[in-house]
């Protein structure tokens, strides 16, 4: 199968180390791309970098979605995944979304580690989004950055441990779920060093897109996902005004 | 006070009646002013057209918040809300919020009135996400479209008025919001013929916004809304690029 | 408009803390009004003086709503709230039910500080009575009594601060609720010293109860607020037989 | 041991009916009594009137609680009932609360019937208070009223029998409470014809009031029950107005 | 009446202690009888023991509730309750179903002091299955074995001292239910040393059986408890294939 | 891989339609074994046939774990799904649980289409426990039987097809999950004929358990998962009993 990873942000270590995380998970049948931001926010850390890439979610999706046979979204906070929903016939899964969904499997409740205090609420509230509320032990933002990642990896491994640690001890998180790109790429090398499992997103999405497609189950099409037909949108490219018109995007 | 009134769709129709709607309802002393979409969708009635309208929103509001004192989000998924209060120091009331908050005033349940059953959902979402589930009675997806409240009137206000009898007597509504900008208008002609307050949201998020003018409150500024400071986010105007820098509105 | 304040414990210096915070907050239109309970509790600080004051603020309501256009329950558990809105047609507005709507609108989850540690619970069963648990962060009981307020102001300010930074930094509260008369009436004092807005509930109330009058809604009258008729009260003043009976209070 | 019946209501037909409901249930060696409202609401069907009965429930218990051993609130919003525990340290039991917690042994979902659509948001918001919403399946609102249940009890019956079937039917209620003593008294006579149990709350609090006694566990006195001394409550009996003081009831 | 204790685990000293709790808490008409798991888990402390033991509660409740009038699960995690209940028409009633009962007539909110880490997401869980999420204060897991009950008692009370104590101050606790026979049976003596009641589930669930037994009321067959017929169940016994094809137990 | 499917009940021709499914949806190189309980109920259509069957669900696990590298539970109930977890270091995926995380992916509501009314409340207390409530629409209980799918196969698909259309149209399902091995095995031939996804849990538990499976995911041994060591537990298999004791299903 052919499956796309959409990176809506112009960051392209980001788009690497999530295809590189892809690329370990996949099966060998899985012929992956991976597409980055052109415009928009360098990365998405608060709700305003949010709302400016969804746009931009939605243009990789229509203009590459005729060479895929299923989309993952490599961004944290799943950005536009109904939206594609309402769009494409294809499936389509959120690095988040798949992480909880795969940690439902492993774990009663499940702990995030994220950079920062302003990202906790809105992990939180994605969580309540996808209506796992009940399965989220807490949410613990780290003091660290993302490009301390990079900068200096021992301090931040060691900060991420200390995390996972107070998940599990003072909330009860039995998975622990290493949110945003950076972050989940330590999941491997970190594993070893964790008293629980440690989940990365998008190898989770990797799986769960690769078994939709295997599944082959029709696109819902009721509700709030009833076909789109004749919706007139300007200033987005031939591609996505013409999945706004009812086409399809192949 | 200077009120903005953003109506983030291309529709100029819809600005005029939103602007109607808020000069009824505003002070005397309230300057309103209202601007419309330039660009995206014509009307945002899927999750894929509020996902596009949201960079126009923050656009409209970066452009035109320095002379302003509080905006209104005239739009009825209250799009990229928590957005602008992230970006700007001035109040934000998105309609359906300020509709919800003054209702919670007013009855136990609120029900909503809304156009076709694929924004249900929706609006069940929003209320949720604005933590307001427990008052929300129901919601009443009428099957009728926004373009007949202009060519068959009469019929339209039927299906509304027997659609908020239903939510009176099925699901205990004590008081009806009729959501989307074309609904709400006809809140003052039916509020006779009603059993229950119809509840326009635009006139209460000019409401509230005169009142949380009034009030003085500073922004907050912890938590999801500490400070943006050198985010960096391409293509998007240079006020708007300003407020992601961390510079103000003014 | 004239603005009716209803203290209905018997301290007539909270009356006159609540005075002063509404004068504050109060429109130059606004004509205030306050009363001051005449039996019962002299402060309200248990379920059981709550009890007894219920039927006190219903009094005051009846005897003096003939001279005003909106009520504000200076109150901190916005006692016989629901029950005035049974009997009066005007907008009755609760000061905890104020500061939460219009703290919803300035942060994602709102924190409470109060006085000792019995009063926790009953804020936590109030913000969920209004439906609104999933917008408090915590309720931070302090280990100082209302009258070391004016004994020990210094004391009780350094109390609330550290309270304050609690809810922030353990919590995630984004805004902060000081709630009870005496509390209340430092918001404005405190406020520099904090790093979130500090939300004075009376000042909320009277900006909420302007707001209504503005929009000139009906009262709901169906479900639980439906018409009383010939309900038959024994004990009563004449003012409050007649509301119970159907009458009006004008 | 000695069981007081609290009827805060001045209707003395409630409390004989209530009275008979209370013998019927009790064993041989518990002595009961049962007194009635003196002040107040003839009927408690409304938050108004349950507002002004708050006090003489109070009272009541104040008065008689040196010669009872347990107290019954026979009054089905379970009015006082968390106020009279700050102020007793003998067990006391509301009706509604007993019937759902029985109930609770008995049915995975309870459905409540009551007279008048006005009270069923009361009966909801009381077992949300109780934090039984998950057990309940629903509140059947006939249309029926308390004074027919003596004018032509056939038809009521008839319409509690259709009630029930709806509740089980439609709702999902493996047993029924039917609310309030007039309703009550009917459960023995309809029970054989009921597809389910029919549960009198009065029964179950006379039975969950032994058994109070009989474990002999002492009353909390911590958080929000924690003891209430020197508390100044003006125009309440000197029973009274000794408990806010810190004294006890015998 | 004739009240039947089923501890389904292989360990006679709990039977032994449960007996002993029983008959300190039944009324002297009640005529008890405890009966102990013949086969399975020897301790019942995992969702794997539990899940063995279910088939042995339901085999000592066939073979023994033709002599009884009632039953008690003295099994703290009230393994089979529901299936219980499917199949016998007398009262059966789980000690921590019981014991949280109860504690809500007496508490706000309910602490749980349980033996070790594992079993704490098994009350929580429990106590969601009672439907009773909002009245649990928390749940503090010891650090101690049930074994050391035995060897070490006076470590044992002081660290459950210790849990109360947290239970109170930070959860805001107002009284704690004992968890596991072990450790309920410590309620008497450590009651004197608590600040809160403390609960003891066997002790309740005697109470709460007889309760029901002297209300007399039916066992529902309607929705999930709807009578079973010609169930084909291999490998029981007799009695409970009975049971399985819709006999009574008698 | 090799996958076992782990049918507990008695009835051969349930394995086999499991086993036909799952082989409809496994991958080429996952090679699949079915087994069949060999006690306990033919059927599992009641909490009572529930519980008997849970240790057989164990031993069938203990026994064949070994030869297979992960395992599903082809029974609706999920039957004794965290047990398994409990013990076994392989992913366990039960069917239910799966159908709702895939259809998770799917529809932002997932209705459930069940045989008989006695049914319906398992399914919402299942849905409950795997904590996604917020994503259940409704449970449709059908009047007809199991037996009748082979009896009268083209009355069941019309029961079923118009169980479906309410769940869309009255609950706003977007997906249903048919429930029960015989149900979902008519997946294939309804979905023509259907207006949503509909999703058999059998084929979505074999992708995630291959989904899980390439993962590589270390299995929890945290809080309610820590590894059980020397539990003694009797009248069951060797093989059970090692694992019990501490051992590998190896």
């Amino acid at each position: 199968m052919r499956l796309l990873l959409i990176n809506p942000n112009r960051t392209q270590a980001v788009t690497d180390a999530v295809l590189a995380a892809a690329r370990a998970a996949a099966r060998p049948g899985t012929a992956l791309r991976a597409v980055t931001g052109r415009r928009g926010p360098r990365v998405i850390a608060s709700r305003a970098e949010n709302a400016i890439a969804q746009q931009e979610v939605l243009e990789l999706a229509a203009q590459h979605a005729g060479e895929a046979d299923a989309i993952v979204l490599a961004v944290s906070l799943d950005s536009a995944l109904w939206a594609c929903r309402e769009l494409l016939d294809i499936p389509v899964i959120g690095m988040t979304e798949a992480g909880l969904l795969v940690g439902a499997t492993l774990a009663g409740r499940i702990g995030i580690v994220t950079y920062g205090a302003r990202m906790a609420p809105l992990y939180r509230a994605l969580v309540e989004e996808h209506g796992l509320g009940a399965r989220l032990a807490g949410v613990e933002a780290l003091d660290v950055t993302p490009q301390q990642t990079f900068d200096d990896p021992a301090a931040v491994r060691h900060a991420v441990l200390a995390g996972i640690e107070r998940l599990v001890r003072r909330d009860g998180a039995e998975a622990v779920l290493l949110a945003g790109a950076a972050m989940a790429s330590m999941a491997g090398a970190l594993q070893p060093h964790a008293c629980v499992p440690l989940i990365d997103g998008v190898a989770c999405a990797v799986a769960l897109a690769e078994a939709r497609h295997a599944l082959g189950l029709p696109a819902s099409r009721a509700g709030s996902l009833a076909p789109l037909e004749d919706r007139d949108v300007s200033d987005v490219s031939p591609a996505l005004a013409g999945l706004f018109r009812g086409g399809s995007a192949a």
